[in-house]
């Protein structure tokens, strides 16, 4: 087999179990993101809220009303799933729908102040999720992961934000 | 008793607008695999297969008989949800389970020849979009960030896999 593959003069794309499970960057993302969200799980409950829901106030705290369309993208949420959660924080009382003067078809989303007192009290867990995932990792090394996630973003988001 | 708190020694957690959207590595690992997860919809589609039913027979095509347990772990999906999965894959004869001879109630689960086809049907769309994650981004960069991400595992896993 390694003769083989040393004489191959365009290498093929390895295979999985070549990669090897544990060093297949997707695999090991979607573990990470898994216990974060898992993590987020009972805070989320106990303030009724759902995944959807949470990354909507979570966007919603620091991008300043974006069309609904731009929060589709920014939460990772599709638009469906995304309309019923929308709707169900207005129902809270948690945001506020604005009409777009330019396009009568198209809506801005804002945070209310009930929505920001929600979200404060699920960023705590969210910030020691987060902590716990660098512990031990020294800033540098935490930058320089940040600047190849975003890389990594560009190279395949279809959207320019 | 005012100055006490202006000199409080050990800083508070920065809050998301202080750490900044685009800076926050969950997010950008969220946005990131949902195009990684989108990017593969139609694939998967196409071969009967939805996101656990692929994430199974991915760990299955590189991770010998594991126990039920031990994927859920792995393919990072609910047992409730893997159960349903493992019903229909094996409906398909993509995989066969095997009782534990040690534990009556546990089982392992193998991928079949038909699994592995299917999986190796699905595996060019999903190499390309790991390809397409990394483009421009040097081996060098892309294990460095491969070494992070085990690190962060190890900090926020709850079991020993």
């Amino acid at each position: 087999m390694k003769d083989a593959a040393r004489v191959t003069p365009a290498a093929p794309a390895p295979t999985l179990a070549e990669i090897g499970l544990s060093a297949y960057a997707p695999y090991l993302m979607n573990r990470i993101m898994g216990r974060y969200n898992a993590s987020l799980r009972d805070d989320m409950a106990a303030l009724g809220l759902t995944t959807p829901k949470m990354r909507a106030l979570a966007v919603l705290s620091v991008v300043d009303g974006p069309l609904i369309g731009e929060l589709a993208i920014y939460a990772v949420v599709e638009q469906s799933t995304l309309s019923r959660a929308l709707d169900q924080l207005l129902t809270d009382g948690l945001i506020r729908r604005e009409a777009e003067p330019s396009d009568a078809r198209a809506a801005r989303v804002h945070i209310t102040d009930a929505g920001r007192a929600a979200f404060d009290t699920l960023w705590p867990a969210m910030s020691d999720s987060y902590a716990a995932m660098f512990r031990g990792i020294p800033d540098t090394e935490r930058r320089a992961f940040v600047d190849t996630l975003h890389k990594m973003l560009v190279n395949i988001r279809k959207h320019e934000i």
